[in-house]
């Protein structure tokens, strides 16, 4: 008998049919002898529309009202499941977060689990109840309930399956698994069988949203076997480990990109020690990330650096630069929205250096052109211009995954 | 300072601007030097709409289950109420039924208050706090949510105030309190400073459902003063307490009807010890409520026992009566739905048997006939034709409050 804890999203509950057929694969689930723990988050739109109506009333509401207003939304969908599990004819209890000893810090709206109290949920599973947790939210020691955040009810799920030992996490969504590239727009882009902890951190971080980096970073914390599958269509998805099965040709998983990135460029920065230091700290300090950074060697005359924030982030780095100008002591300020960055992932490559030369040689082939380049131990991003992502996306495919 | 639990019903807080005058309500309260405790019931249809999406589940669906659903109805609204106060400038807090530390018994769908651990009201309150508190709803010691059932909210209310030793309990509602009669059916219906527990609780009894009678009894048996007023106009309402005020020369508080009742009549009972109770005892056992009795004293062939069901329990009382008809030895069933039940309520009229006649007289003059009789110490109900009732009710009216 194997504990298996499944995590559903907002659009696999959005109504009383998917419900029904969420409720149909946890049964099933149950039915094949194993203990489930489902977690589930609010039904469709429930939280925008939530989030409109607080809106409505205050726009600048307490993260603690907020929190007490949304936590609404995973109560409404457990318990309707629950209903939907009980006229199936199964035993099957729903519990909130602060019943399922969900304890958190008091960051409201942004929580982050301290502990599972697991007394409650394993006194149900004892009695042979499927279990059916609400994901996205906790409860802190002064007893207000909690939100986790963005990618809430992922890390919920993975929580509950570290804490309860469980075999295997499983998030259903919408998509069928991880994919070599966007199936929508890569022609050949296959699912992958299975990619490591390290490689799906990197393609989250690349804006492919199938998991949230805080529930793959707990589940690599307390090496919890995840898989991501559509609760649609009943397919073998991803699996997510700590070591990835890989066809031998492919050291690389996933090719992404993104195009919601700018570059800036500080031109003639004195050759100092501390300049790049006075950039990046006034950047950090106003709250723009910054991605690649790509700084020349310099000489007398002074050096270039050039790195990219997210497109949102542009305006206000740019200001945040011009204002500090004599203090920078740069001659001059380039920006550029027309990039976009292409990358492949894959934990193969720390052992195969040769997976670069490859990327760069199938660029060349395509005729497009690299503006920056960074590197990490499983991962190559370079910079092309926006009008040559998809092409590049394309080309880096072939080049790695084509028949 | 004083210390004013207000409870507002689910018109009260339909919508955003309704919620923003509520707000305004509990802030006047507040800023008037109160520690104020609000009450809140679930946003307009929002029960309605949860329980609609139930059935579509599940229609049989647990009443654990539906509890843990319908409960997001008032935590909605009192999250929502926080953040109107806090748009207001004033200190606020939400708290749920297990937060304010309503503990029940273990009925789910309609479970009762057993205590109130006020620790956390009374910390927030110390901290200068408005609170705002789910109505309907408590936990149980198994730590599942509870609700209160029909009149929840109220009953809410007063179970705080009367823990919090709170100085008033204002019910504020639709209605401007409560009338010598239907205002909306009887010319010159006058709105009652003040009227009793007892009075409150036998008009609930004949649908004047200002108030739910558990609220009534919990307010009487705690002495927690309490008054009826509208969210709506801001007038002075009803106060419901120990002892009313009342102008000198009327004994009676209000004259209500009750429409939706049906006359059960058992001609030829044997005029045996016991045939009574089996009558009643079988129609107990089913859950028909029967309402005025009236038995003669009978004679050697035979004793008729008739009284009144509520109108919806005809069918079900019959099939009963008929199936036991060779136990029960009556000769004839006789039923009659063309009846209506005239009701006066006040608490005066025990020292003044002069009331009954008075009555009486009203109806005798109007040439209404009367079918059946039932007084209690603060009641006097007759049972007329039912095309007579509305005339009946401003008949008695006139008699007792007539310029």
């Amino acid at each position: 008998m194997s504990l298996i804890v499944q995590k559903f999203g907002g659009t696999s509950v959005a109504d009383t049919e998917r419900l029904r057929n969420v409720a149909r694969i946890i049964t099933d689930a149950y039915k094949a002898g194993n203990q489930v723990v489902a977690v589930l988050s609010a039904q469709g739109d429930t939280t925008d529309d939530l989030i409109e109506k607080a809106r409505e009333i205050n726009p600048e509401a307490s993260s603690r009202e907020m929190d007490m207003l949304l936590s609404t939304g995973e109560q409404i969908s457990v318990s309707l499941c629950a209903m939907a599990i009980e006229a199936m004819g199964y035993p099957v209890i729903s519990l909130t977060g602060w019943q399922s000893g969900v304890i958190t810090n008091t960051v409201s709206g942004n929580a982050r689990i301290k502990k599972v109290d697991t007394e409650r949920i394993e006194a149900e599973l004892n009695q042979k109840k499927i279990v059916i947790v609400t994901g996205f939210q906790g409860v802190d020691r002064n007893h207000d309930i909690t939100t986790l955040g963005r990618g809430g009810s992922d890390t919920s799920a993975v929580a509950l399956a570290a804490v309860l030992g469980a075999d295997l996490c499983q998030i259903y969504t919408d998509v069928e698994g991880v994919y070599t590239a966007d199936p929508r727009k890569v022609t050949g882009a296959r699912k992958l069988d299975e990619v490591t902890y390290n490689e799906m951190l990197e393609l989250a971080t690349l804006g492919a949203q199938v998991l949230h980096n805080r529930s793959v970073e707990l589940a690599r914390k307390y090496n919890v076997k995840m898989e991501v599958l559509s609760s649609f269509t009943g397919h073998p998805g991803t699996k997510v480990k700590g070591v990835a099965k890989r066809m031998e040709r492919s050291y690389i998983s996933s090719v992404a990109k993104d195009k919601d990135i700018a570059r800036i460029a500080l031109i003639g920065v004195p050759n100092e020690i501390g300049t790049s230091f006075k950039v990046f700290s006034l950047l950090a300090r106003n709250q723009v990330n910054v991605d690649i950074i790509l700084q020349g060697i310099g000489h007398e005359e002074g050096k270039d650096i050039c790195f990219t924030v997210a497109e949102k982030d542009l305006k206000k780095a740019s200001e945040l630069l011009i204002e500090q100008k004599e203090e920078l002591r740069y001659s001059r300020l380039e920006t550029n929205c027309d990039v976009a960055k292409v990358s492949v992932v894959g934990a193969g490559m720390i052992n195969n250096p040769g997976v670069a030369a490859t990327l760069f040689e199938a660029l060349y082939d395509a005729g497009i052109n690299i503006n920056m380049i960074s590197t990490s131990e499983i991962k190559i991003s370079v910079l092309v211009d926006k009008k040559d992502a998809d092409q590049a996306v394309q080309a880096i495919h072939d080049r790695f995954f084509g028949m």
